[in-house]
């Protein structure tokens, strides 16, 4: 049921189609794609469309075209990031691939706005220190981030984090051996232009945002975070 | 920055621009949306793309057009759902809505596929109990459900849902006074024609989907879901 004119291209709509029958596992038994013909033929469409669909998803890394063998699925399940008291974002993914990178895109000391000042328990202009990063798990990358933390008691961190890749690495350096996460709230929504150009998704892409605050384990607020993952590689799992 | 030809309508992303900057509190001072004329100019589109995001916005619910009086913001906030060991669907949203509703809008008798057997901890093939309902917060949908209860312990549950509107408490006619959340996992994609339909969307809309298990005291899995909710009515919190 693709519908014409209501905002989102037919191409889009299948390209979404096509996810949504990947991560069902419904081109399991064959391991490829059906033929962009058969596919054509499936969806009312041309193959054009199916074509412009196919590229969008191969860009996302969703599918691998190899000339003259039809398309593969390059991967079939996203990401599951567990959110738990102990969150921490290399060790969440630790099982489900071998090599992490942070990259820290920006950093910055600016002045607390009402909702960091918040969220950290401190008064609105007080000096924080702020960080915006990327996440990469086996070359992908699965989020980025902002986030912010007293400025007093963290000045320097984002030096640690350069060294380290690791904000729990780079806590140490500040005598932060352990730490909890408080509260996570999570919402969707699609990608702005920066989510496109910094984690190399098509427009139309959905992400999943997250704000998280971490406290130390005498409950001082410690990191404020605003992460935005794309929801086709990254889901969220929560056990109680 | 739009962007024109990349599978996403200009007018759906200026809606989703002003849907951004309406949860951002941007527009909070006025009360209203800048005129057409303003918003037209802001984004470097004529007055009828304007229109058509302001439209949908409106047929969502987001926003109120007043003849001769401008656009209100008929809501700002998204409800809040908690996600705990003790989330229960009306108590989550109780000081958001004063009146809430469950309707049944199908249900049957079943086999259990791999993922429901799995769940609930029963054979492929045992008889489960399907419900599939939508529920609403102050007459605005708020999220469909699939569920899935055990076929032998709960034969019956769906008529008594239909009386009392509520899980819970239709659990109570099965002697379950209490049961825990087990698992949450929640993940993002676009509404499909199911969505449009039953919560009133327009396409292009974010749903974010939750698949979660219920168990009793005993720890015997008795609820296993999957919810979808509008990502533009809903965001959720999880608090440790």
């Amino acid at each position: 049921m693709l519908q014409r004119q209501k905002g989102v291209a037919i191409w889009r709509q299948i390209a979404d189609r096509i996810r949504t029958n990947v991560s069902a596992g419904l081109y399991d038994q064959a391991g490829t794609l059906p033929s962009e013909m058969q596919l054509a033929t499936e969806f009312g469409v041309n193959r054009h469309t199916v074509r412009a669909a196919i590229a969008a998803l191969s860009d996302e890394g969703l599918l691998l075209v190899e000339k003259g063998k039809g398309t593969r699925i390059a991967r079939k399940d996203r990401f599951d990031f567990p959110i738990s008291p102990r969150t921490r974002f290399t060790a969440g993914l630790a099982d489900q691939a071998q090599q992490f990178s942070g990259e820290l895109l920006r950093e910055c000391m600016e002045q607390a706005d009402a909702e960091v000042a918040t969220y950290l328990g401190l008064s609105v202009g007080a000096d924080v220190c702020r960080l915006e990063t990327r996440r990469s798990a086996d070359g992908q990358a699965v989020g980025r981030a902002i986030t912010w933390l007293p400025g007093q008691r963290f000045a320097g961190f984002a030096e640690a984090f350069r060294r380290k890749q690791s904000i729990t690495k780079a806590f140490l350096d500040f005598g932060v051996t352990d730490y909890l996460r408080k509260s996570t709230e999570v919402s969707a929504v699609h990608a702005d232009q920066e989510d496109l150009d910094i984690l190399g998704l098509t427009p139309g892409a959905i992400m999943l945002v997250t704000r998280s605050l971490n406290t130390d384990l005498a409950d001082q607020p410690i990191q404020y975070s605003i992460t935005r993952f794309p929801a086709d590689r990254v889901q969220f799992s929560i056990r109680f």
